[in-house]
């Protein structure tokens, strides 16, 4: 018996991944503990299959590493397969309508995961495609990055304290992930500050979120170009200064905004007054423009771990948008269970 | 026991699919069969692997979605897997001659599926490849969706009627799909009809085969201007209107050739006298040229069944020149038997 | 249990195929043993998942033909997937150093196999990924090239002569497979000859190493401009004349350079006085350029196995760099005395 396949060939109401926003923090959660479940049973020697047979087609309208290397790998880990459209192998709305290519994705895959230009293409994907669409970044947000980051976090909780303790500071640059960022972690009750030159600080609609988030799960979201921020931060974040794609920013441009305040350096570090505080960054890293190689490579930096969780995360993601996290679950903890 | 592998590379007769043309009745029948049986039981929530550890190499010269997904998909569901050689990654007979191309993927792969600029590319490779071949679309014709068509058009039959009575009207220009409709549905017998403007009719070539088809097989084939012909139809199918590749019609040009006479309206349809006819189209549709948004997205519409269809014959062409057709449906019929 | 997950992980001393003098004969013999044991054995009908949810990370900078699909095939024979990075998808040292993208791959493939411009790209690889790095040419040498090459000299070895006692003359420029030929050849102790014009003869350097190895296990080195050292040769090997990459050499200048003298025509195979001498070319030929019609379609020509020995050599490496050689080798026994 096949049950994913009636399971997402029938269901009148799938689910899509395309904005943590939409999701509670239960839900969150229960794709965090799948995800590290899957992890520590696969770290351990176990075998899963639980995607056999099943094709998840990822769409790039932008290059990706670590996204589609993440993707493809967790696919093949589960007994599935990954398709890899290239940028420039489908233009959405070029040739047809995104309405038509959702549908025919929807016909021929069990799972779609689109990086797109526009966040309203990976939207409409998701309205018309009969299976679940996950957002692999659009020009607003990351989900698939919050989760291997707040994964990350989790794992790197300090001593006895609870996660919705800690301080997470995001220096530099608004970009999707300083956003992506303030969504997960006010999500999980988390205390989110956004540190950057003031003509570079998230939105008021993004703080809006931030804000609801932190109402309903405890937390707080602070955004300010006050140093003084740093204070106690467990967590300090970082990404690129010169933007994405063909919205690239002049270095000169991007150098006279950030630099030398909002570099992440030993004097940043520093300022935080803890000397446990973890250094953490999407990647790909600028090296020695907004973090220092003495921080990245030093002891405090968990940057590679986090690299590494963001396939954690995605075998999370499409377990649980597949179907079958807690059919997985269940074989982990039989499987577990039988070698006691 | 491994027989495919002696199968394959000792066989000194391999079959490929070039053109239904080199095939009878009898083995499009073949195909359609071992296509809807393994549709049926897949459908049902059974699973097959009697293409595991084999490997397409699926070889473009031009962008294909469709092709290269359902091909793709179709290997991943039956256990095998396919290879993308994307276009440029590989360019027929300009670093070595396609014969030396052929013999090394036909050392390497287990089947070779390509989309050709040229249709003798695709019959060379198939001569020197020791392995079988498949034409994913030339500039002649597109065998693979005939099969799809075929095989909706099946599904669709009106009510007690048999296949042989049908009529089929393709609307617009003569391109490789309208060629390969006339020449499946010919085939099997039907009654084929192509309407189109005076200068953009099938040519004389092409009605030959259809002819010789029909003299066969029964049925008929009609090229014509002639709106009367639309009278009685059970299916009507149509494409894009401005050409493919680098020979693409401006839009000027094509306007002026179809529009509105040949645009598949609701007053097209409607012309057909027949409530229940059917709406067919390869897709990518330039939706409000050639067809209408009332048409395409209407009741009467079965194009996306049609593209879900693509995935359900690939799985019938990869198994029956695959040479495990029969041993698939064997599997089939005996866990069917199991379950009863 | 998944043992090679935590020998990946965990190793301290990984191993990496960079350069085949990295390695003794005793070594490249067992990967040769590896290789040629699983072919006869799939040949046989057997199947393997050695390498079942291990996925290699194939990275090109350049195009490729024969290692790519080579290499992705023997993944999928042996259970596992290749990834593949096309030339563009990721720019070594562009948008990160190499160091970080070696860590972040490490952290998600199993293997990686690299296709570059610059040698020191894949040193950096291997030396910082934490997972085996593969050597899929680089400006400097061709190491899965030699490990097909010389399982087909070792396939094609006159009857009732010891390997260590045969003649392969490699005719032409001294390109990295002929470096390559040269180091694989004098490991094994055979007599190793590079016939071409002064000024495109193996440089000092590289005869350096091949003096080295004939002085440790046998055999011997020349490289001349004579005619006469073709006498005697058991294996003639020849490889295209203008270069690779961005480096092409003007056709008019490379016929200046090596036509007619070092064709290898007719004539020339009769210079080796051996009616049975082989011929040999990593393809693609440029035919009737280094090499006329009639040799390569020859009865003595074997390019065409020795294409197909690339799948064999990839599989004994990923296996043995997989670190499931033995475990492979055990399967195959157990299931050969199985049988009898």
């Amino acid at each position: 018996m096949n049950d994913l396949y009636s399971l997402m060939h029938s269901t009148p109401s799938k689910k899509d991944f395309i904005d943590t926003t939409d999701f509670d923090q239960s839900e969150i959660l229960d794709i965090v503990k799948t995800a590290v479940a899957t992890r520590e049973f696969l770290k351990s020697g176990g075998t899963l299959d639980t995607l056999y047979h099943k094709n998840l087609a990822m769409l790039f309208e932008q290059k990706s590493t670590r996204t589609r290397i993440s993707f493809e790998v967790a696919m093949s880990q589960l007994g599935g397969h990954a398709l890899n459209l290239a940028p420039g192998a489908i233009q959405l709305g070029a040739h047809e309508t995104i309405e038509d290519t959702a549908q025919v994705f929807g016909r021929m895959c069990d799972l779609v995961m689109a990086r797109v230009d526009r966040h309203e293409s990976v939207q409409a994907l998701a309205k018309y495609a009969q299976v679940p669409v996950i957002n692999g970044m659009s020009d607003y947000n990351h989900p698939t990055q919050e989760m291997g980051d707040i994964i990350t976090i989790l794992d790197n909780l300090p001593e006895d304290r609870d996660w919705n303790t800690v301080k997470v500071v995001f220096v530099g640059d608004c970009t999707q992930v300083c956003a992506s960022l303030m969504m997960i972690t006010t999500k999980l009750g988390m205390n989110f500050v956004h540190y950057g030159p003031e003509h570079k600080l998230l939105s008021e609609d993004f703080q809006k979120i931030g804000r609801a988030n932190a109402e309903k799960y405890g937390g707080s979201v602070t955004v300010t170009s006050d140093r003084d921020c740093l204070k106690g931060a467990d967590f300090v974040y970082t990404d690129v200064w010169y933007g994405l794609y063909d919205k690239e920013t002049p270095k000169e441009v991007y150098m006279k905004d950030f630099y030398p305040t909002f570099q992440v350096n030993d004097d940043l570090m520093n300022a935080t007054e803890n000397e446990n505080v973890k250094f953490m960054h999407c990647l790909p890293a600028n090296r020695n423009e907004e973090v220092t190689d003495s921080v990245m490579d030093g002891k405090n930096s968990i940057c590679f771990d986090q690299a590494e969780n963001r396939l954690t995360a995605q075998r999370g993601l499409v377990l649980y948008f597949g179907g079958v996290a807690q059919a997985t679950l269940d074989i982990i903890k039989s499987q577990k269970e039988g070698k006691n």
